[in-house]
């Protein structure tokens, strides 16, 4: 049984769901899907594996589960380091960006010399609502996630990849496959792409809700608040 | 080496801190706590062991906590039912039971009733701003709480114990003593008096501030956003 996939309208249309019927604050939700981030790293690459993480923070809602992912490594003991050439002006972005500071995480400006001395990298530049083009200085970026040996985590979806079609044909993103990728609330049709360790995140979803965007609240274990599915979406 | 403790001042000061000059909204702590909230429950009282778990909710932040609780017990599994006579008007509390609702979790409106049917009891009616008598409809309940054979967890404090100095001599709450107790980001003076299973919880604090507090940030272990302590404060 392979699990049902979101398209990015239906994802798009579930996040105002929960933040109207559902009743959560952005705050909320993004505190919680940034924590689910930040167990996914911790699962696949412990800090004995080494503790310098990249984050890679984009100007959307995918970049701020970025940075509440790397406030929460660092308080697992991580060393993260954070790479956000566009911030948006809102105060939620920079409060999250100011709670970082208070733990004394650095930001980066170049993000190909950061990744030379990271052990790990997280992907949060674009999320479920990209489409098109990829904007500076973004393609770099991507290129350098594309071709590094460090394992990296994408945040909903492989930045660049259409949330429908996968990875483009050409050009930015079209050798970009990311190690790891944890699906928010539920998987989206790119995963049909995807092959490599697949999690599902962001347990705050309730049955009804689920139930009226079609998609299956994955069986999350214990206190866990993520779970790895298999490429066809079955549990492990 | 006992724990150092944060009087009910400083514990307000330092809550007031945490949202200004730590840029953390109001939202985002209380997520973070109520969650610590859960994982002592699991940690303390696994589902195997009954999942009907009763939270009395207070009028304030201990209160929106136990609500936050409440949410992620029904999460992992737990049929939480929640007793919340004095609901404030604001937005966040408001929002805080609408996601309740969401999950069909039962608010019930006679507290010693739903406490012949419960499995475990979460205390969040007052935390560390209680001081002085405790009004209506609260006394039954703590009465019924010190009395009840069901484990009970406090938040941060047991309801009705002077911050400072502990149990009351008499009267209300003087025979209260719950089995386990959740410090919220750090112990309060309270504690030299409670002699059950203490733990810490509220991982968020950075350590610029908790060395201007003068308490100390305990040793957390991988992901855990709570922390056992012995009563001299030793990680056990």
């Amino acid at each position: 049984m392979a699990l049902k996939t979101l398209s990015a309208k239906a994802a798009a249309a579930l996040d105002k769901e929960l933040m109207s019927t559902g009743a959560f604050s952005l705050d909320q939700l993004m505190e919680l899907a940034g924590l689910s981030v930040s167990q996914v790293v911790y699962r696949v690459h412990p800090p004995n594996m080494g503790k310098r993480v990249l984050v890679a923070v984009g100007p959307g809602n995918n970049g701020g589960d970025g940075l509440v992912a790397a406030r929460h490594l660092c308080q697992y003991g991580y060393q993260p380091s954070v790479y956000y050439p566009k911030r948006p002006k809102n105060d939620l972005y920079q409060r999250l960006a100011k709670q970082l500071e208070a733990l004394d995480v650095p930001f980066v400006d170049d993000f190909p010399t950061a990744l030379q001395s990271a052990d790990h990298v997280i992907d949060a530049i674009f999320g479920f609502s990209f489409s098109g083009e990829v904007r500076e200085p973004f393609p770099a970026v991507i290129q350098a996630m594309a071709e590094t040996k460090v394992p990296v985590t994408s945040v909903d979806a492989p930045s660049s990849w259409d949330i429908e079609a996968g990875p483009p044909e050409s050009g930015v993103g079209s050798n970009f496959h990311p190690g790891v990728l944890i699906s928010l609330t539920a998987p989206k049709p790119l995963v049909k792409h995807f092959r490599g360790r697949h999690f599902i995140g962001g347990r705050f979803v309730a049955p009804g809700i689920a139930k009226k965007y079609d998609f299956d609240v994955p069986a999350y274990e214990g206190i866990d608040q993520i779970v790895e599915v298999g490429s066809e979406g079955l549990k492990l």
